[in-house]
């Protein structure tokens, strides 16, 4: 699915998917980011993550959720027409993220209707995710975006 | 609250309510990140952001979900017994975040429980706010942390 045409509301049709690529996340990001952001032991320092359940040292959550958005930047969102998200349903962290894991991203259309009381603007519901190298799920989440509808683009 | 002191799962009372305290958006942060992760132009130019329904760049919602995980970290996580998260139920913008807001972050407990199949560890769900200093919330999440049980600490 090409990402550089301008795409309206009404373009976006449910079943519709979107391969997002693959990100490869190093130990430097990793880190990088937990220093920054949050500073779990387990996110730092894979002493100190041996005593925990995950063994090694993982990545946070977020910095899975940040991989996400860039391989939704590359691959699904058109950045003329889309107007933001008032939020997420859910985001789930089912398997953790280790340093040297590539991710794939993936995104499906569930639903897409134009506002009836605000001129000019649709609502795009997806699910997403993210596959390991070894197939297991390390991040699923489901939002809607605001986008222009083509009545907006006359 | 103090945050300083060891937290088991059994601590976290429903009811119990966690300040935050505050955190000051700057301009240069905002554009900073938003070229980083997530570079919609209403993120990053005042003239892009006019067009449109906020009328003046405002932050990207991943930058108001990590000032609200600093301050977690800041006023509410016990990084000795916190095993991470399986997710995030919701997660809402309900209102802009513009350069210069000083947002302020509460988090309220609303369940506490130990795990009956896994050993050692309990399960502590919260919902938790970033206001700015005009009240209007700007961000929403609930969630569960995964937390040692005093029985892991046996």
């Amino acid at each position: 699915m090409p990402n550089k045409v301008i795409r309206h509301a009404e373009d976006y049709k449910p079943g519709e998917v979107f391969d997002l690529g693959t990100y490869d996340v190093t130990r430097e990001e990793l880190v990088e980011f937990a220093l920054k952001y949050d500073p779990f032991p387990f996110h730092l320092d894979d002493e100190a993550a041996r005593s925990t359940m995950f063994g090694s040292i993982i990545a946070s959550g977020w910095l899975t959720a940040l991989v996400w958005l860039r391989l939704m930047h590359r691959g699904c969102f058109c950045v003329e027409t889309t107007l933001g998200s008032p939020g997420h349903e859910e985001m789930k962290w089912p398997s953790p993220v280790r340093p040297g894991d590539r991710l794939h991203g993936r995104a499906e259309v569930t639903e897409s209707r134009i506002s009836k009381s605000r001129l000019g603007i649709g609502f795009v519901r997806y699910t997403a995710t993210l596959m390991n190298q070894d197939a297991e799920l390390v991040f699923q989440t489901t939002s809607t975006l605001i986008v222009k509808s083509r009545s907006a683009a006359k």
